[in-house]
């Protein structure tokens, strides 16, 4: 008898005949005497509703509130999970957060886990019921309910698969698992069979969100295999693991893209300490993220600085660095969101010199400029004319051949 | 400096823009320099929603599931109206039942509030803020959300009151308080500024459902005063309270009516030991509340038996009597929603004989037939003719002279 943790996240219970589905599903591994523990998120645009109604009473959400007002929606799946399957005949019982035991640190909105005290769901597995988990959801030092963030539903999963030492987690998605690319974008591209953790933190930072970070770092340090399914069908999944590639080493395994970039340039900034500091406390102070970040080579005790943000921030970023020009004594700025960021992954890349030799070849072969380069020890990111986002993903995937079997 | 425990129903918590009007008045009651504790209900039809969401998971309704489900509603409302607070600056926070203490039995979607642990509470008023507490709701002996019934946020508002030794206990709601009749029916109809407890029991019992019995039950145990005030003007309400009259005994308080009636008689049965236990037993297995019942004298070792129901009931009685008519040996049985239920409350009959004289006399004078007569120490009730039943109630109005003041 083994115990199974799996989380279903918002689009696969979005509706009671989904909720349905996803029952029958979790009633089968009962069925082949598995214990399991499930963890939900909201149903559909539930978080959004709710966050919707909060804007309309004022400016200031009060994140204390806020976390209130938004644990609701995971603790009404997981009431109406618990009834589906105890009407299917399935012994059910729903658990919030803070019934979970599931302990965090203050921080509204974003609180971090700190332990779990599993006593209770251990009581009620051992009562054979099937213990179903609001995620997204825990409880601070104060007894105050606390969220942990966006996505958080998938750190609740591991956390649990960690701390009652589940022989599996299975996170269950609207996607069929990690492909080697953008299946709209590359029709060859192939579905992983697994893929490790640091690859698969790459990958969700460049933009291919399947599972969010936290929970990929939580299943770092915990060392815990999580398998990323489609809650629609029973194909297998990926399976993110510390070694993704025992028996043969994949030096790139798979091609990201994002388009929602912008970029930045501010010309003949002075050559002067703190320069740099102002400019980007700035930017930070505002809320905006930074992503690639180029000094160029001085020219005259001056440099050109270049950057890329999220498109959604360029306005605000344009405010901010517009006021800042004139103060740091540049000679003026350059902006806009004909920008693309392509990105290749893989652990391979760390003992494989030339690979990103081989995705600039590539791309110049289509005839495609490189703006700027960022690298990391598992990743090359090249940032590229928008309208040629597609071709460069294509090349890049046929360059490395991750259409062919691993 | 006072303690004021206000309680807003569903009605007047139902959008934003009420949950803001709302926030005013909490608002100057603080500007006034009281304390204040807040109890909310669901937004309008949130549980109501919530219900139908659960109907469709199957046809076995967990209560445990559905308290987990159904006390969401309040707890978003509480949140909702402390972020609505805290923009117009006044501080607040928002519990949950749980977090208020409030310790009820397990008897899930009808618990009992077992004590309240008011710790937090006081913490969160001497830290200057405002306590917005989630209505309706309970946590049981195993940590378990239990919500109280309908209406229990009536209950938890005068239970927190008597806990916390309140100053003031105000129920807002969609009326302006308690009439000497329907004033829909009755123009003249006047609004008392007093009611005793008991009064109000009857009242309440008997269709003008102005505040839930239960919370009756407890102000009455605990001589709360409680105010019954509309949310959407500052008219003076009717305050519930044990010396409703002090200074002059009125014997008739008000005229309540109640057209949710359905009247059933069966014809011959055998006057067995027995045989009304089984009747009343199979029409309490089948979850039918029988209000008025009448045994007409006996004829040939026979008696009629006639009782009155709620009319949701009656197709259910058929059903049930139907099977027993023969089965007990009588010789048949009739039944109607035809009728409806006309009743006068007031403290001051207990002392005043001829009242109910007075009433079938008002009846009569109108040519109105009786059909069953049913009396507490405090009410009269008469079954009547349903079509009859606006000029019953405006006639015992004037009989009594209820339009007079006080």
């Amino acid at each position: 008898m083994s115990l199974i943790v799996a989380k279903f996240g918002g689009s696969s219970v979005a509706s009671i005949e989904k909720i349905k589905t996803i029952a029958h599903r979790v009633r089968e591994m009962r069925m082949r005497g598995h214990d399991v523990v499930v963890v939900v998120s909201a149903m559909g645009d539930t978080t959004d509703d709710l966050i919707q109604l909060a804007g309309a009473t004022g400016d200031d959400l009060n994140s204390r509130e806020m976390d209130m007002l938004l644990a609701t929606g995971e603790q009404q799946t997981a009431a109406l999970l618990a009834m589906t399957l105890n009407n299917m005949g399935c012994s059910a019982i729903s658990l919030t957060g803070w019934q979970a035991g599931i302990k965090s640190d203050s921080s509204h909105n974003k609180a971090k886990i700190n332990g779990i005290e599993n006593c209770r769901i251990k009581k009620e597995i051992e009562a054979g019921n099937i213990v179903v988990i609001a995620g997204f959801q825990g409880i601070s030092p104060e007894g105050d309910i606390t969220t942990l963030g966006r996505g958080g539903s998938d750190t609740t999963a591991v956390a649990l698969a960690a701390s009652l030492q589940a022989d599996r987690c299975m996170i269950f998605t609207d996607v069929d698992g990690v492909y080697t690319a953008d299946p709209r974008m590359v029709p060859e591209a192939r579905k992983l069979t697994k893929i490790s953790y640091e690859e698969m933190l790459e990958l969700a930072v460049l933009g291919a969100v399947v599972m969010q970070p936290r929970a990929v770092e939580v299943a770092l340090a915990y060392q815990i295999d999580v398998e990323v399914r489609c809650s629609f069908n029973k194909n297998p999944g990926t399976i993110i693991t510390k070694e993704a590639n025992m028996e043969k080493q994949v030096i790139v395994s798979g091609v990201a893209h994002d388009v929602n970039c912008a970029r930045f340039a501010i010309f003949d900034v002075p050559d002067q300490p703190g320069i740099a500091k102002t400019l980007f406390k700035s930017l930070a102070g505002a809320g905006i993220n930074v992503d690639m970040v180029i000094q160029a080579a001085m020219r005259n005790g001056r440099n050109d600085i270049a950057f890329t943000i999220g498109r959604d921030d360029l306005k605000k970023a344009i405010e901010v660095i517009g006021k800042l020009v004139i103060e740091i004594g540049a000679s003026g700025m350059t902006y806009g969101d004909d920008v693309a960021k392509v990105s290749i992954v893989g652990a391979g890349m760390q003992t494989n010199p030339g690979v990103a030799a081989d995705m600039f070849e590539a791309l110049a072969d289509e005839n495609i400029n490189i703006h700027m380069i960022s690298t990391s020890e598992i990743k090359v990111s090249c940032l590229i004319d928008k309208d040629c986002i597609e071709t460069a993903v294509r090349a890049l995937h046929r360059k490395f051949e991750l259409d062919k079997a691993e």
